[in-house]
């Protein structure tokens, strides 16, 4: 990733170890579950996503309780995602996942203590500022039933079927990864004070990046190694993917027109975008 | 329960029905799972509490966001503690539980769900009336990782621990169940315009309530059939509780005079208090 990239991230680093040395009043072992997972070397993309709209848009700084929500609710959502009763998985960013670290139970615990904190985080914002309550409420409805959990249901429910459509995997990618990238751009362009008209091409950018990055992961699932991934590879052969829906070579390339899309909605907002250019360049050659 | 009861009840039953009825857009399985759970016969003392606070101080109608957000985090806390990872329980209000029903992994989702649900629920209020702000954040902070998520903690904790002390209980009753019914009465008296001062009241009879009610849980764990509570009983001999701690007939004594203190909270309040003294009288003879 590019400079622009390590210095907000590094941004972001910085007050998420400021809010979790604080917040010592949640106990142990709950406190430690949560931090084991929310500090593994993540690639905090979404929250990424969000502070460099708002900088885009002219308040960088602002976005901030909006950028912690979002990686602590995709941290959430991987802990519950790598329980037995789900994914099952043992390795994540290559360490021991959270339950086989902490137990099942702590690790059901500490996701719904991320997801909790991530709320009251959003709501120990000033929401009275403009776009702020909106940009909440974003983050909410992208994350929900209606959002990444309606992904998740779907994922699970298409393992038990023996057959794999391209309408299914469009809907898993959509609601499980693209919403929540989605609300990142969204939350960050409206506490930027973005108006509707750019939010909806920030919504445009962050959908097809999101999508690109799900075939991404549905590819790597299957050419990538352990010690690239920091995961355990191979497993998706019953989920419903897009390499299992389309082929791989179709695949391949349908992430590349992706990444094109995402690049021409950009256009749309008349500013200097070369970071979230670069962006995109960056994450189409990844291996992992 | 009384006449004031059953139509609180019935209020907030017939909105919640409303809600849900809207959220078509949730998928299946998720969104049965998630009613499955909701209208399962609870006795939503929590909504009660809060709607009744509000209504004391002039504005029942305005609380209900507050009402529904209450019940939605009560019910997903249920769905987690009953996964075999948890407390293990089959059997809940007399009906299988959300997981022998839909699955360990779609009853996680359910409780992320409406855990989730509960925050748009919030986040979709007029937060900028006045104590609207303050109540919203009263619940989140109360539900999460330094107030219920902390006590089911304190409990999943005390299950490998030899002994049983008063304070660990204590604790435990504290977070895990007082909170929340300290949450649902401190948000209605915000929400129906309290001063800080009558807060406070309704905070300690709430308090005092629901040490008092969790306490009557543990003595029903030992006394209750399972034909009365809809659950299988017995099970609370490896868990940290008052009978465990300081024998059965101190635990009762410690009862009654949790529920003379909660009366003893309203004096405070300056007015007419007779629904939630009668609503003492009703929950200390309760055998479910």
């Amino acid at each position: 990733m590019n400079e622009t990239f390590q210095a907000l991230r590094a941004c972001f680093e910085g007050e998420l170890t400021r809010v979790f040395a604080a917040r010592t009043d949640i106990p142990e072992p709950l406190f430690s579950a949560m931090k084991y997972s929310l500090f593994a070397g993540g690639k905090r993309i979404r929250p990424v996503l969000c502070l460099a709209f708002a900088d885009l848009f002219g308040k960088k700084e602002e976005a901030m309780p909006f950028a912690l929500a979002l990686e602590m609710i995709h941290t959430y959502s991987l802990i519950h995602d790598d329980l037995p009763c789900m994914d099952d998985d043992d390795l994540r960013r290559g360490r021991p996942t959270c339950h086989k670290v902490y137990g099942e139970g702590m690790a059901v615990l500490a996701g719904d203590g991320l997801l909790n904190l991530a709320f009251e985080t959003l709501l120990s914002a000033d929401l009275t500022r403009p776009g702020f309550l909106e940009a909440a409420r974003t983050i909410a409805a992208c994350a929900g039933g209606t959002g990444m959990i309606a992904g998740q249901c779907a994922d699970l429910e298409g393992e038990k079927q023996p057959s794999c459509t391209e309408d299914h995997v469009a809907y898993i990618h959509l609601n499980k990864t693209a919403r929540m990238m989605m609300a990142a751009g969204m939350s960050g362009a409206l506490a930027g004070g973005a108006d509707p008209a750019s939010v909806r091409c920030v919504e445009g950018y962050c959908r097809s990046l999101g999508l690109a990055f799900q075939i991404q992961d549905d590819i790597l699932d299957l050419e990538g190694t352990v010690e690239e991934l920091g995961k355990n590879t191979g497993h998706d052969q019953k989920k419903q993917t897009y390499p299992r829906a389309i082929g791989l070579s179709a695949s391949k390339a349908r992430a590349e027109r992706l990444f094109e899309e995402a690049a021409e909605s950009l256009r749309g907002l008349n500013k200097k975008t070369d970071f979230f250019l670069e962006l995109l360049e960056n994450l189409s050659g990844r291996r992992k």
